[in-house]
């Protein structure tokens, strides 16, 4: 038995939703096809991307979501052969490793007849994903597992709550360059004014209003994020002038994708989408950095 | 030409949301009734209730805020008359003074044929605000002048997010002590853990979502306040004791009504509210405080 999953890149911390809300995108996605085994307890995987990602069970993050099923399914007379086709780039900040994770977990459950709850596939995708990026989240599994747009509103115990998805087009440059997760941590405040912090909740509470309500405008004045951003764009170069550029050439607004080093920034239509991708290849153009930019919609 | 409007109750600080959410009151309201004259720049307060609130122009909430809105009001040949009848007691967390303030300028500019906008009429009421609690905001401001549930997104600029209204029940107890809003504010931590805050702005988004999706599950696990109950619960005696009690007995989650002492509840049926409202009772006659409470619903 068989099955075939796409398994879709997200965004995560978006905005001011830092932690919290995430999205699931309609481009790029893995595709992955996983093997029902009677190898007891054996997960084999083949990877046949150019990505050159270790394929041992235990250093793919794939395969530890898989082993964590393993161990939480109570049969145990199975066994998975897996093939990823890697499209999501590693380290492009949208998600790559959290659809290997999340993508392995559903297609598992799918052959053993949804045994796991959503929430349940979160928890098993974070075993992996925590191999990547050395800390349990669920920002971009979460997504992943649920589609559309996600708000992670606690770990333990796990609650995702979805919202309906309103028509936004997502445009991403992907800067070329390394942002080491842990560094973009390390650069975190961990103490906060609590009149910055409230007024990063005002927003918060104001973008989930205006994602669920499609107000442009409401969305558009609420994507402004106090806290992570004044400290995360100088991670990424000319970050200031391609967002400068992206909200005169129509962007509703947007911010790093992750801790980057993409960046991602909504529209309300596919003009505008266009001429703001446009503008970012201006901004990147003018740089030494090799980029790539393109236009997707939030997946619902 | 005269108007008379009932201008409401509300409840501000809506748990998690601290500073931002308000929703206004089915029960109480207050009557006012104002009266356009030619006094130019004349104001007349007369109060037909038991508070003995001042009626001087300048040191009356309502007064204020008409003196406002006739400074911003460009022609200067007119005056306003005032009676109020005040039904929503003084000190009781329930925003008695915002809905002076709301209430006037609402009816003035019914007046002056809505010459401005609601966040106009914001910015008026927030100056009569400002006289009785000494900071300016419009956390009970906003929902008084919107109705339903407001997200005060951003004071410069007034930018109020108004979301639909759930089908909810709301409990209230106001125990009759008096808890000062300076003292109130000074309990406050200045700063906060960055998790903490993303922690909140988790509630914060999930209650937004499940409050328009009517979603009793979500509003119920997103009622949780990390920060602010904490410190302020100490100000209203027998706190935990009632919040229990409450939820034992059915309600959704609540807390403490902008800075006390009334504290609210919300529950999904009148059924539950009964039983919520029999709750808070018994755990008030067990002290020596007088104590009222009651049901009411959002304002719509």
């Amino acid at each position: 038995m068989n099955i075939k999953v796409k398994a879709h890149a997200s965004v995560a911390n978006v905005v001011c939703a830092f932690d919290v809300m995430g999205f699931a995108l309609e481009q790029p996605y893995d595709e992955m096809e996983l093997k029902l085994t009677n190898q007891v307890g054996t997960i084999n995987i083949t990877h046949i991307d150019n990505y050159q990602l270790p394929t041992q069970p235990n250093k793919n993050v794939a395969g530890v979501a898989l082993h964590a099923f393993l161990n939480a399914y109570p049969e145990k007379n199975i066994g998975f052969d897996l093939i990823i086709n890697k499209k999501i780039k590693p380290g492009s900040g949208i998600g790559s490793s959290a659809a290997s994770a999340a993508g392995a977990v559903v297609a598992a459950n799918q052959l053993v007849n949804n045994y796991f709850s959503k929430p349940d596939l979160v928890a098993l995708a974070m075993e992996g994903e925590a191999l990547a990026s050395g800390a349990k989240h669920a920002d971009n599994i979460a997504p992943c597992i649920y589609g559309g747009i996600t708000i992670v509103r606690s770990l333990s115990p796990i609650d995702v709550v979805q919202i309906p998805v309103p028509n936004l087009f997502v445009c991403i440059i992907h800067p070329q360059i390394e942002v080491k997760t842990a560094e973009a941590r390390k650069i975190l405040p961990t103490q906060i004014d609590l009149k910055t912090a409230s007024a990063q909740w005002a927003n918060v509470a104001a973008l989930v209003a205006g994602l669920m309500q499609n107000n442009y405008e409401t969305i558009s004045n609420s994507l402004q994020d106090f806290i992570i951003e004044p400290v995360r764009k100088k991670l990424i170069p000319n970050y200031d002038e391609l967002k400068i550029a992206c909200m005169q050439a129509g962007a509703l607004g947007g911010g790093i994708s992750g801790s980057g080093p993409s960046v991602f920034m909504f529209c309300k239509n596919e003009v505008d989408a266009i001429n703001v991708e446009k503008a970012m290849q201006s901004i990147y153009t003018n740089t030494t950095i090799p980029f790539e930019t393109y236009i997707t919609k939030i997946k619902k």
